[in-house]
């Protein structure tokens, strides 16, 4: 795969800010560079977490977490790391079995604060719960890192009977939003100084694995699993559709967008469709279990606001369109880089 | 444990570079500050790698790598990440099944090094070898990183019979240790552009887990293994005398020191015990097995140079002493903090 890169020379060509945003930079730095370099881990499409070889019950993912400001209304960066991880491991139905914890800190950063988000990551954990069984300690000197950064890597067991996998999603399947979107971006945005909105934003920045275990009795109904973290809902929708090769159309009015955050992305020229998300996730299902996995969701209060959003189709592979309010079609495109650097 | 902090006021107290120096203020970071904000995560001692719950024949490794410069004589950051991780398996009788690598990097890195770094992991697993299964990239702005930080997080599976521990080293046992020490750390050193050294130093970084596998038929004989990584033999002898509650006494005569190790450490006040190592070990062994180790280890290459060191007594528990060329008896202490910043 080449997307038309625009550092054409890899001999002067540099790291962009967008190599890491979760859009087509990322996907063609792995496609490119990483994945020449260390190996496919095997022949499916990248997921979320990989399956532990010679182990198939066991997925293992890893998480570097870069979040700034440390803190943000509704989380922080040791909550946020708990969480990514547990999700990552959620989108491959698996429950999670133990997490490693990883601090890369700078000199100088006061130790109160590297408590209070420690602190967050255990309360996380415990409330999830899943064990922290061991970490390391790395400190680094002044202007050598922004404060804080922490890795989180998580084994999980997988559930029985599910195995989902994003070349698993079928045409025809109903696309499932456990959530509204937009939140976690948002609120990270308005977390930092120079930016001072009005509305009151709050990450969803939560665990999503009891969700996941709620559509178990779906079994291998359940075809795909995505948390639209980096690059949103329009990232996840298009990594699923090309790498099953179909077709995604979503309903714009399906989407819950909550006012503040529509607000928001209109001041600044952002789609909510790609703002990232902590705590909601996409789910494709075969669409005779359309209403089963609903109310398997809407009975936890993190799926509440559960809906259809729209349906898998045969093609062209890997488009994927938006119905919008008046009924007209959009494309709906890979991100190309970043739009909020440093959200996760 | 209190080990009288420097820093007595915690909402004052700041991070220290000797933090992540895995020493005296180490330790303290951990009893005082991590392991109660995220839990202890069992009974024992902490380990280089963990027990996985549930799967007691499987442990789980986290490191994060920041060393600076990225490339040394003998490895860079790419292959040391995967060496590194591969060895704190390998401390607990395991060898490696799957590696994650999450990468946290400076935008502007040019591509090419990036490249360069990710390949040497690569070759590094290949050689190893075990699959790179998952992985993650940030990218942060100009001046948040120092270039290039990685992590690995590896599953091993323990080998049958092998169940090395920190607290099983016991009283009589004979210390051995598999190669020469100060390698890494001065390779580093010597590669930082403000010191020229005349000697040529090439850093030991190389994986164990094919040394450990040779241990493998002296079993549970092997009572403690521990590579001494940041703090170098000091710190690993004070931490299993501490957690083994028995007396450490090594012979300066039996540690091979090389000749440049010693020149350079030397010439900056640095005691070679206290140097960073990435390819040698130490074993706790039963005495009686002391010759049949000894064979195992020298059976390969890189143990061509293992040798006994030393041996454990019954107290004062936590007491590491090194007796000298001239037959005195000097402390062994655990170093306090940094020597030699970002050597892994």
């Amino acid at each position: 795969m080449s997307l038309n890169c625009p550092v054409p020379h890899e001999e002067d060509a540099l790291l962009l800010l967008g190599h890491g945003a979760g859009g087509r930079l990322t996907a063609e730095l792995l496609e490119d560079l990483v994945l020449p370099a260390v190996g496919r881990p095997g022949p499916g499409p990248l997921e979320d977490a990989a399956l532990v070889p010679s182990h198939p019950e066991l997925v293992i993912s890893t998480d570097s977490f870069v979040v700034s400001p440390l803190s943000f209304p509704g989380g922080d960066i040791g909550s946020l790391a708990v969480h990514g991880t547990v999700n990552d491991l959620a989108m491959r139905g698996a429950v999670p079995l133990a997490l490693s914890l990883a601090v890369i800190a700078e000199e100088g950063l006061p130790l109160a604060e590297l408590r209070a988000v420690l602190a967050s990551a255990g309360r996380s954990a415990r409330a999830v719960p899943v064990p922290v069984v061991t970490g390391d300690t790395k400190v680094v000197g002044r202007g050598a890192a922004d404060r804080l950064f922490l890795n989180t890597t998580g084994i999980g067991r997988r559930l029985a009977g599910l195995t989902p996998s994003a070349d698993r999603a079928r045409p025809g399947d109903a696309i499932l939003l456990s959530g509204p979107v937009g939140l976690h971006g948002t609120a990270v945005l308005s977390a930092r100084e120079s930016l001072g909105f009005d509305a009151d934003f709050i990450s969803d920045s939560r665990p999503l694995h009891r969700l996941v275990t709620a559509l178990g009795p779906c079994g291998a109904n359940v075809h795909t699993l995505r948390d639209p973290t980096r690059g949103g809902v329009a990232a996840a929708l298009n990594e699923i559709a090309r790498d099953a090769a179909i077709s995604v159309e979503i309903e714009e009015v399906a989407v819950p967008v909550p006012d503040p955050v529509a607000a928001a992305c209109d001041m600044l020229g952002l789609d909510p469709l790609e703002v990232a998300n902590e705590g909601c996730f996409l789910a494709f299902v075969a669409p005779e279990l359309t209403d089963d996995a609903l109310a398997a969701l809407r009975s936890l209060p993190e799926g509440g606001s559960a809906d259809r959003i729209g349906s898998a189709g045969v093609g062209p592979a890997g488009r994927v369109t938006v119905r919008t309010l008046v009924g007209a079609r959009r494309i709906l495109d890979m991100p190309l880089g970043e739009q909020l650097p440093r959200i996760c």
